[in-house]
C-alpha cells in the first residue's frame, strides 16, 4: 500500500474506536511499520497537577504502536504496555510516534515516543513506552488472548 | 487516619483530577496502602471491538495504584507504569484495586487488579498492572523528575 | 499429577539447563501453577557493590515464573519479563516464588517474588517481577515466537 | 572524558563486579551516554533447550545500560528493568548496546538492544530492554532505594 492509502486506512479505523473520537485523536502519518498521532491539549486531559493524565499518556503510546502495528495489514489487540513517564505533560497538542520493532507470526513488539508540542511548535520528549500485540486471529480469536 | 478519612481524603483528591472527573471515577474503599476505585461502562470507553480501551485500562490502574500510595500521605507522580491485558473488557462497570508493595524513600512500588463487575455484581479479572511512583518534594520538584 | 511427581518433574527439567546447574539452583516446592527455587548465596554471584548481581535477580525470577508454568504441563519460552528491584540482594540464600496469573491458550501470564534468606532463615522481600510466556509448540514453534 | 579514558573507566568497574568476570564480560566501546558489551557464547549459559538463558539475556541487557548511565560520571544501581526476547539467543557471542534515554536527577531512563553475533560477524537482534536507574548518593544511599 502507498503511504497515502496507509494514512487513509488508519484514519478509517480511528474513526471507529469511540474513546478515539472523544480524544479526537487524528493520524497525522503513516508509513510500513510506522505510525503518527496528534491530539490537542483539553482540560478535560489533565490530572491533579494540570500536567496530562498518565492515563493518556498510555492511551496515546498504546494507539501510536497499535496504528504501526496496523500498517503492516493485520488487525491486533493490545496484550502488555508499558510506559516510562520522562517529563510533565505540557503542551498544546501532544504528538506520539509508534514504530514496529519485531513482527513475529505470535506476537507483534512495537514502541513509541510521546512528544509534547509547545505553541511555536517545537517538540519536547515526555514519555516513551513499548507495547506487546496479539494478532487478531477472527472475531472469535479477540476473545481468546 | 480512620479508613473513614482515608476515602474522605482521596475523594477530595480524586475531584481535583478533570480527567478522573470525565471518568466519573469514584473512590470506593481505602485503607493504609490500598484504595479502590469503581468506574461506570460508557460508550465513549471503547476501543475499535468494543472492548475498554487499553489506555483506559492503563488510566484505571495506574490511578488505582497512585490513590494505593496516597494513603500513606505522601503526594506522588508516576514514573513508569506496565499493564498487562488478561481478557478482553467488557462489563458494566471496572473496578481497580491497588496496595503499595514497597515504600521507598526515593520510589513507591505498587501493584493492582483491574476486574470487570457484571450486571449481576460478578467480577472478573481482566488486567493486571504495576506502578513506580516517585514522591513530589515540592511545587518545583514536580517537574524534576 | 501429585505435588510430589510436580517436584520430581521440574526437578528433571531444572538439571537439564546448564545454567541452572551453574547457579546450582535447586526446585524446592511445586503445586499445580506454582513453584520455589533456592540459591545459595556465592561470591560470583555479586555485582560491583557486593550486592547480588541484577541480572542473577532477573533469572531467579524468570526461572521461577517459567517452573510454575510448567507445572501445567506446557513447555514455554520467555517473551517478556520485568523485574523490580525493591532492596538490596543481601543474603546467605535467595528463594523465589513464582505464581500463574492467567494461563491462556495464547500467552501464560505469570509473577514472582523473590527474597533474601538470613543465617536464621528469616526472609526479607527484595525483588518482585512479571513474565509473559509463550507455549511451545514444538521444537520448530520454539525458533517461532 | 575522552572515549578512550570513558572506555578505561568501564573496563575499570567491569572487573570488579565478580558476576561479570564469570561470565568474561569485555566492555568493548563507550562514548558519553552509550556502552556496549560483549561475552563469548559458552555451554553454561544455556536454558534447557540450549538457547541463551533469558537470566542472561537480562544481564546483558542490564549491564549494558548500567554502564551507558555510568558514562555520565554518576554511579547508579538498578531499580527496574524489562526484558523483551525477540528470538532464540544462537550465536557465538553476543552484543549489547546500551544507551541513555533521559537522565534526570532522581532517576536515569535506559534502554539496551542485545545482538547476537555468528562465527561470520553478522548481528541479529535477539532482545531489547529498557532500566530504569537510581543514582547512587552515598555507600549508606546505596541501601536505601
Amino acid at each position: 500500500m502507498s503511504e497515502l492509502s496507509l494514512l487513509e486506512s488508519l484514519r478509517a479505523i480511528n474513526v471507529t474506536a469511540p474513546f478515539n473520537r472523544w480524544l479526537d485523536l487524528e493520524v497525522t502519518a503513516a508509513s510500513r511499520g510506522e505510525a503518527e498521532i496528534r491530539m490537542l491539549w483539553r482540560p478535560e486531559a489533565a490530572q491533579y497537577s494540570g500536567f496530562l493524565h498518565a492515563g493518556l499518556i498510555g492511551a496515546l503510546i498504546d494507539t501510536a504502536c497499535g496504528f504501526a502495528a496496523a500498517t503492516l495489514g493485520q488487525r491486533v489487540i493490545a496484550s502488555h504496555f508499558q510506559v516510562n513517564c520522562l517529563a510533565p505533560g505540557l503542551g498544546a497538542a501532544f504528538i506520539a510516534k509508534g514504530a514496529v520493532v519485531k513482527a513475529g507470526r505470535r506476537q507483534i513488539f512495537t514502541r513509541a515516543d510521546l512528544y509534547a508540542e509547545d505553541h511555536a511548535g517545537a517538540l519536547k520528549l515526555i514519555a516513551s513506552g513499548e507495547t506487546i500485540l496479539l494478532p487478531v486471529e477472527d472475531e472469535a480469536g479477540a476473545a481468546a488472548v
